[in-house]
């Protein structure tokens, strides 16, 4: 992919990164309705670029307009489930415990609630221009809870991102905002980025993509002299367990619900299920005939773009090369461009312990069966994986019941845990974590999706004897934004009784 | 100090955390409260220590009998509110989104709480040998959510570490605990403690102490191939901004409740106002000269160890010998052993703001004023300074009124801001944030002190799907637990009706 945007110097990096922070200064007193507002009319200025906006974007990152539809809907809704966080504010976690003066010594009143760390640089993902990128969830979040803040357009598609930019701009003359506080860079190199992540001014970073990427940029914040925290979501295989029993009884439906999950958008998503284990058994061998049908059926479709292409066939062949690894199916399909070929392998769970590059993410339609001798190995094989976004039991009431405690094996293995459904879909809500222990991402403590994505870019603080007057809304005695606060430990929307 | 405890091998630190991960699977799934007993049962056998207790503690950190009882207290009463939480459950933050079925895609059914990361290495503090260390408030959040536990126990108190670890393990017993639950290892090296940070099986770190020592914590964390979350709480000079208003009525008192808190403890507090910020006024020399007849009352005692002692003297001397550092009052007290003579000296604003060397903490009863030429000079050293654990506004309400963009300033620079009090002291209670912005702290999204102290241990983990029988309690339709729940994005202690 060629753009033409100039890479963004050393100079202007610093300069844009003064006016974030001056920005964010002005825009984290705006009122949570005013904020909310903005983040509204951000949804509607999107939605308002139509057509010209998804074709724009279907022409960068060859993803279908269907898809991109479906995705821009998920970037309005994650923009306007902000704007009622913020309307409803009870996510400030306000907490008030009022004074014991005759306790000794006297107790003080102690009151606290979450505040915006300062700007935050967002850099998107490749396979998400809307979701994971320039207005999509890290940004949104961050503005959400008052920070100001920069994005890398993603070089992939630039012209897409500065579009969004646009919108961005105008819902911010629109709704009178600080005008930096969102502002907008272009580059390929690691160099911008590093400048980005290392200024001064940079208080967190949200990052989607690549393990290369995301652990420069988690590297880059380490070496500062005050380091910052950056949440890098990094992708993973997503291990799914076959078990015997609904091998036995669903084995052909299985198939078809995986070879799906696994060619869906061409294996372009983070949560694509590039692993599958499982025990052999007659179940097993008509799963594998039958995904192969399946996989023979799929229509190959062009990648993302030429590196995505290119990085898919080398992973790929490395892995395909190892010693054990055979082939089960690679569609027939010709191709052509950047159209890529859906490929299922499998190994010998002995081997796949044997060797680290198996255990490697290998971007696009393709997933590896590891066949296992019995449960004990397929504990093993399951257990050696690094951490994960998700991880998936398929498996009967039945199988279930029989193996319980590999549920604990894989609330130790990933961020969410998959029951008899595909790892791909990621619903936006409240109880959805997207996340994992690393490499999934840098900080398993968080989550990119949901509310809760909020509660990165934020740090509580203590007001002590804080007269009245000075104290944030949320934390006076009146509660007029009729918030849920912790009281004396208890939990209350009530106000405080002088 | 010498103690006669030998260092702990590379090879038995490895034994340890192979060990602490092995009961931290097990100690897991025990029940709240289980977990909550035993809890209880540490801080019982440790208050059974009786006197023996406190007069090694005494012996070793030459802090007064008064004090170790009542930081004894403090961590008792620690350990009894994380068996409190763990009791009514709803630090677990769970959260339930119900499946629907006919929307498109139909939304699964969702459900998130809060799991142990694993095992938590343990760094304790030279100056508070109980409640910041081997039994302390990192422990005690750690054992609370359910990770096991290393101490690497202070060199400086390691006998009494030996007997806080005995009265841990006979807690173990009494309430059959998995035996490695907790575990304690000697060592003075940076090298074990990289050991201890850099072992496979360690999940996250918790450290109170200097900056060289806890950022050294961070550096091998972050040097891992998988990083972990460390959270080092490193002390600050915590500045004080004393109103014009303010200094003109209370002088006087203002000085001696200042003498007071620069010389608790012999000032060997992480909280310690170590930078008093003012305008120059009548009031201010008042105040000098009535903190200079009180300094001069404070009668030395020994600081805790030979090292904090001379480290004490030499960052006095080097901050004393600055260009345009005047010594205000040395007392004159005769010292010996390891005494140390409290301290205040000034400077003006504008040698401040030019010299870094003024910035840095000088652990002791010392204090410097810096005397600004107006309001805008006191802003501009005010936020000149890093992150701090607290900052403190001494105003009238004419000073408050006058000066309110000054609350926002002390927001940006501090976890704790206290309004016409000290900074020493710190209340465990939910409300308190110890903690803030680096180099306070390595991550200022967290607290050390209070119940979320414990959210440093834990990451979210959510079920799709999951059938009823195999989600946690916490979880499940029926709230057993009686917790509080989002539920449908509303908090609530309901049952999920179906």
């Amino acid at each position: 992919m060629i753009n033409s945007f100039p890479e963004a110097s050393a100079t202007e990096i610093n300069e844009v990164m003064q006016r974030s922070l001056i920005a964010f200064h002005q825009y984290r007193n705006i009122s949570s309705e005013n904020k909310a507002l903005f983040l509204e009319t951000i949804a509607n200025e999107i939605e308002l670029l139509g057509d010209t906006l998804i074709d724009q974007a279907a022409s960068e990152t060859n993803l279908p307009p269907t898809r991109l539809i479906g995705e821009r809907g998920r970037t309005t809704f994650q923009l306007r489930m902000f704007a009622n966080m913020l309307r409803e504010g009870s996510w400030v976690e306000a907490s008030i415990d009022t004074a014991i003066p005759d306790k000794n010594p006297p107790k003080p009143d102690l009151r606290k609630l979450l505040i915006p760390l300062g700007p935050v640089v967002v850099f998107g993902a490749s396979n998400f221009p809307f979701a994971y990128s320039t207005a999509g969830g890290d940004t949104a979040s961050a503005l959400a809870v008052g920070c100001s803040v920069v994005v890398k357009a993603h070089p992939a598609h630039a012209a897409t991102s500065q579009m969004v930019n646009d919108a961005i701009q105008t819902a911010i003359t629109k709704t009178k905002m600080p005008q930096y506080i969102f502002q907008h860079v272009h580059g390929s190199s690691f160099e911008s980025g590093k400048t980005l992540v290392q200024h001064d001014a940079t208080a967190a970073v949200g990052f989607t993509g690549s393990f290369a990427g995301g652990k420069a940029l988690y590297d880059y914040a380490a070496a500062r002299k005050n380091p910052i925290p950056v949440f890098s979501e990094m992708g993973s295989i997503n291990p799914v367990v076959l078990f015997p029993d609904t091998l036995k009884i669903n084995a052909a439906s299985l198939a078809k619900q995986y070879a799906a999950s696994i060619t869906l958008g061409m294996g372009q998503f983070c949560t694509n299920p590039g692993l599958l284990i499982a025990i052999e058994t007659d179940g097993l061998n008509l799963f594998i005939e039958t995904l192969s049908e399946e996989i023979e059926k799929v229509i190959p479709a062009n990648m993302l773009h030429a590196g995505i292409h290119s990085a898919y066939y080398k992973k790929m062949n490395d892995a395909l090369t190892q010693k054990g690894v055979a082939l089960i199916k690679q569609s027939s399909s010709k191709t052509e461009n950047l159209q890529a070929l859906p490929t299922i392998a499998k190994v010998s769970g002995e081997i796949f312990l044997q060797n680290n590059l198996l255990h490697e993410e290998v971007f696009g339609p393709y997933s590896l069966l590891v066949v296992c001798k019995n449960v004990d190995e397929l504990i093993e094989v399951w257990k050696s994986v690094r951490g994960q976004l998700t991880t998936s039991l398929m498996g009967t009431d039945k199988d279930l019941e029989e193996y319980t405690s590999l549920i604990q094996i894989a609330e130790t293995i990933a961020g969410r845990i998959v029951f008899n459904n595909v790892p791909t879909g990621v619903e936006v809500c409240p109880s959805m974590v997207h996340g994992g222990p690393f490499p999934a991402s840098t900080d398993s403590r968080f989550t990119a999706v949901g509310i809760n994505a909020a509660k990165r870019w934020v740090r509580p603080v203590c007001y002590q004897n804080c007269p009245q007057q000075l104290l944030p809304d949320e934390l006076k005695n009146n509660n007029s934004k009729n918030i849920w606060r912790l009281l004396n430990n208890e939990w209350t929307k009530n106000d405080v009784k002088c």
